[in-house]
């Protein structure tokens, strides 16, 4: 087992825009009322009008830092960890930036971290290894995600599925806080690279010659497959994860699962012995945000007072690519 | 100044599609012949015929894993540094992997960074810090760029500069050699954020209401600001890179710069003191390939004996973004 290490998240950010409930998109789209809730358990989730990924990030970030008393100054290291984006250059995490109100009176470092649904859990454990309270004693995390332009809407499961929004975290290299990182880590199963899938829009099917089709251009998931596939690897990935930490899944205070489907958290959650309340869940009100998802969770839980300093919390998720990743901490 | 780590660079691949003559180029699309070599400084590049990002990357990690007499279960992380994708989801790094020989047999995570076209760069300095020996002893790094499918042929200089290709590298964790990492670092200048763009095909100006026009979804470079961004913020990026280590520009063995543009290039080149053969270039041979340029360059150059073990280098170059990073270490 690796040693721990002292660092401590000390503010979160997040923006959501307009709330969208299920029946609004159940009228419009022709669904039966009660649909939306019945199959992919979500009530209400947020999409956007005038707001993209580089503004909804801009925001959540902006917020994590007010409430850090931080600004863009303090921060070594700006980490996008997103599956969408605004343009195909440049990268994310620039415009982020460059959308913050003092995005131009500093140099921070801005990258992208992508693992798609894992991007969040990917860049806050590569923060965690790379925090070293010389070079780097903040890092800024943000996941900022629109869905809903890539969905068909004539397939319900996803059209009623997915969510908008944007979630901050600040991290930050601190001996002396009770704060630990534990471990973080992830594997990648490649017989499932292509269940989850955006077709055009990149250089294999480009859109010079692939003029756009509601199909081609929004993302599939082929959910049988998927499941089958997750419901094999969790256990192995648990395995793993936990083989060399004085930690198991049962004994965490709080897990803050990827927000991926209703049938996708009870894979998840039928294969343990868990506590009511451990397992955190936002579904019903923001939808799967992708990336942002776990952060979202994780921040309403820590508002609530559901997740309070000192507990130890896991934060995992499945990912496109097909990979299964999780980060362990003590708040 | 932090303490050198003991980094080795272990082996290199690298894979490149056919071969096309500035020449052929400048007949099919009407260009004065010597059009190329003059202005853009490119007389080869080489461009994809049936290869993609994903099967370029796999025979360049596949290349870089047998020299190094190993294979894909020797690997704790595989990342993706590169700027052009397959696919908008899945991320890169997974395709790669799945594309690779033994893509499916090892459950190595598979990780995208994007910078850019510092995204190799950015990946080397990101495995050097979360390299330790213990839970990571080898990443491999795999840059795969396809330019040439974006790029608008009514501008000259983009069309005669780009070129496609991959490389790849391992890195390890190794304290009985005399190699080490030595400092990396960014830093992003946002006033340039749009100098280099590609409009279309992300969420901004999705597909579904912008039907293809060569303009909005070619790469664009706005030459002129960018120059002067870079002239204006390149010796400030200088004098903080080795403000705090005993190392200056002038005295490395190697400067491996990203192979952006002649002129580009020139900039960097013309504000040093360096000495005949410290700068290395494959322009004229492989063009602009992207965040696939510095690896290829460095690649090129120890397969020359240009470069040895012991020497150091520094691999930098600029981004979209705008940005400017590098990497110190010795080889």
């Amino acid at each position: 087992m690796k040693q721990t290490k002292p660092i401590r998240i000390i503010a979160m950010g997040k923006y959501l825009p307009k709330a969208v409930l299920s029946e609004e998109i159940e009228r419009k789209h022709g669904l039966p009322i009660g649909w939306s809730q019945k199959y992919s358990g979500v009530d209400n989730r947020h999409i956007v009008t005038n707001e993209n990924n580089g503004i909804m990030g801009a925001r959540a970030a902006e917020e994590a830092l007010s409430k850090a008393s931080m600004s863009l100054k303090d921060i070594d290291l700006l980490l996008c960890g997103s599956g969408t984006f605004d343009y195909p250059i440049p990268n994310q995490s620039s415009i982020i930036k460059a959308e913050m109100k003092d995005g131009n009176l500093y140099d921070t470092p801005a990258i992208d971290i992508d693992s798609t649904c894992l991007s969040f859990v990917s860049a806050l454990d590569f923060a965690a290894k790379i925090l070293d309270g010389v070079c780097y004693k903040n890092i800024l995390i943000v996941s900022s995600e629109v869905s809903s332009i890539g969905i068909n809407p004539s397939n319900w499961e996803t059209l009623t599925l997915f969510g908008d929004g944007a979630a901050a975290m600040i991290v930050s290299y601190d001996e002396n806080s009770a704060s630990t990182f534990i471990k973080g880590g992830q594997r990648t199963y490649s017989e499932g690279v292509y269940h989850t899938i955006i077709e055009g829009g990149g250089l294999r099917n480009h859109f010079k010659n692939n003029p756009y089709n509601v199909d081609l251009y929004s993302f599939k998931m082929n959910g049988r497959h998927l499941l089958r596939l997750a419901r094999k690897k969790l256990p192995e990935f648990m395995d793993w994860f936990f083989d060399d930490i004085p930690y198991n899944l049962e004994s965490t205070d709080a897990i803050i699962p990827h927000q991926a489907s209703k049938l996708g958290m009870s894979v998840f959650t039928s294969q343990y012995t868990l506590r009511p309340g451990q397992v955190k869940e936002t579904l019903a009100k923001y939808g799967n945000c992708i990336s942002a998802s776990i952060p979202l969770t994780f921040m309403d839980a820590v508002e609530k007072g559901e997740i309070k300093r000192g507990d130890i919390c896991f934060l995992s998720g499945t990912s496109a690519g097909f990979s299964i990743g999780g980060v362990l901490l003590k708040y």
